[in-house]
């Protein structure tokens, strides 16, 4: 772990520089955010901007809690996650509507032509290294590709359910865009501002943070990678390993509440991967993360975007007086998401499988 | 192929006697439905023991055609197809809704506790020696276990497509019962029952029969394995290989008739398996088969019930005047039936991989 450090800065040191570039970052953002007016593309990217430094201080200020007077880092970290939860949003509901519509139109065998794409949803196949050495017997789908389905009655439903989600989904966006607005008006987001703007030269640092870099922060890697560690054993590997245990749905009729409850040591897994990741940074700033972790912590966000979009599928079923057909396809879409988080977690299982074999 | 053939024997000697043996199966079959009268349990497994054997006859007539009078031989086995055929349907219904039920109360995290039973739907994990060297981490899933589920919209949803589906299909059950009832007391029956029973002293044979049955009828079995390599390597094995490859879905809001066209090539598989199974026992009756091609017919049969179940629920989604969330528990019942078919591809392709291994 301590390679490449310099044994002569203090944990302090190292810490504070870090988070001077991270509150650089979070300034910059905010200057070009000013600057977008009715520049979308701009403002998007500098909301990304904002909410990427917002979430790597908060995680700096988490992991290396020991070298920070707690009086100013804690109640900072609070504000900084009311910020980046903001800001994810809007744009969470623009990936889950393209999500769920590009399922509607694979699930209709035309539209975006699922059936000819046989990358489009396993573009790393997890299986694939294991498997590598059975016979490549008839990649090419069996039978003639389909044609355009005629507009039949499950179609109909496709299309009612597409326009129902697009409805919805486009409702909670333009809410979220609103709560952002608002959000980067309040008096409450510019203490914030005004907090990051002191620690781009300033960092409160406790007495501990005199101590040796290479020894303090190890430490606290090291309890961030413990906490990982400890989680990912509490998650069901083994079962995960087994493709198709149908987990993912076992609640796929009952409350929703059950399916949540099975997602959230995934869920937990994932944030402690992210704050993993960061700790990192401070460390190897500039250098590629892990590849292998990388990878992990994506499956891990299709998890978490496949459930989120399950649960708005299984919402939106849930509308007064829609058609039977609308529903049926509500249904079906569902299940289609329930498996890609199944699917997540099996990919999360292979490459979690891979990096323990580098441990 | 040879091993074990007296070489003295001609070939229709042996498959004189194979046939001779399954007519009496036939007969016996026979003899114990007639006396089973309101003894259902006796009636089915009679059903069961004339079925099997005029599948295994008509296999027989089909793999070693070279060595039969065809003009008594080709309408005989489509008069046995016909009754196979007929008397599966009753059985069919009766598995389709047991296997429909069965996941409507797996979907709903209750019932027969699907949460409780990691095994339940993969008793012999395909992935598993793959990936035995996985670390065993918390198999137990993570959280206390679910309660029942309390009574939800959707919830009401499942017991109402449980009890569609268990009308719907006991009303095809009775027709196939009737189906076979009238099928039994047919001229077309008597005609096919008065043929077995030749069958059980005297089969026509041809010229070629008087071969040794070494060299003949291996040319005959070569040739039903031949036409099955043909096909499984016209199957999509490759894709199926990468689990989560989501292909068995890909038309779940199409047409049936796109599901349908891509089930087909397996559906042909399993039935030349089953040919080349039934071919194998004419040589080496009473052993027991290769348990790993055993087990991959058996994936196959899996693929074939699945199939049949999901169009079943899709079925029942076109019933008229169907409430919203009948209608979304039943599409969550197909996409889980096709995810099944899926699942029996890849459990097909691991199997099969094993079996050429050993080839």
């Amino acid at each position: 772990m301590s390679e490449g450090l310099g044994g002569r800065l203090s944990g302090g040191d190292l810490l504070a520089g870090y988070l001077h570039s991270r509150a650089g970052d979070f300034l910059r953002g905010l200057r070009v955010y000013g600057e977008s007016g009715a520049d979308t593309a701009s403002a998007e990217a500098a909301a990304r901007t904002l909410r990427g430094a917002a979430r790597r201080i908060g995680g700096g200020l988490h992991t290396f809690r020991p070298l920070l007077d707690p009086g100013w880092a804690d109640p900072f970290r609070t504000e900084l996650g009311w910020l980046s939860g903001t800001l994810a949003q809007e744009h969470a509901c623009t990936a889950r509507l393209h999500r769920l519509l590009g399922a509607l139109a694979r699930l209709s065998g035309g539209g975006t032509g699922g059936a000819e794409l046989p990358g489009a949803r396993t573009e790393t196949p997890p299986g694939g290294p294991l498997l590598a050495g059975q016979p490549a017997a008839g990649a090419p789908l069996s039978g003639p590709p389909p044609a355009a389905p005629p507009p039949g009655a499950l179609t109909v439903g496709a299309s009612r359910a597409g326009a129902l989600l697009e409805r919805q989904l486009t409702l909670a966006r333009t809410r979220a865009h609103s709560a952002t607005l608002q959000a980067l008006g309040s008096s409450r987001f510019h203490a914030v501002a005004d907090t990051v703007a002191v620690l781009a030269s300033e960092v409160l640092l406790s007495p501990l943070a005199e101590a040796p870099a290479a020894e303090i922060l190890t430490a606290s890697v090291e309890a961030t990678e413990h906490r990982l560690l400890d989680a990912v054993a509490a998650l069901p590997l083994a079962r995960a390993a087994h493709p198709y245990n149908s987990d993912a749905l076992v609640h796929g009729l009952a409350t929703a509440s059950d399916g949540e409850a099975q997602d959230a040591p995934w869920h937990h897994v994932r944030r402690l991967l992210r704050m993993h990741r960061y700790a990192r940074e401070v460390w190897c700033e500039g250098l590629p993360p892990d590849p292998a972790l990388r990878a992990a912590g994506q499956a891990l966000d299709r998890h978490r975007d496949a459930a989120e979009a399950a649960a708005a599928a299984a919402n939106a079923a849930r509308t007064p007086r829609i058609a039977p057909a609308t529903a049926y396809a509500l249904g079906i879409l569902h299940a289609d998401q329930r498996h890609e988080v199944e699917a997540a977690r099996y990919a999360f299982q292979q490459l979690w499988h891979q990096t323990a074999a580098h441990r």
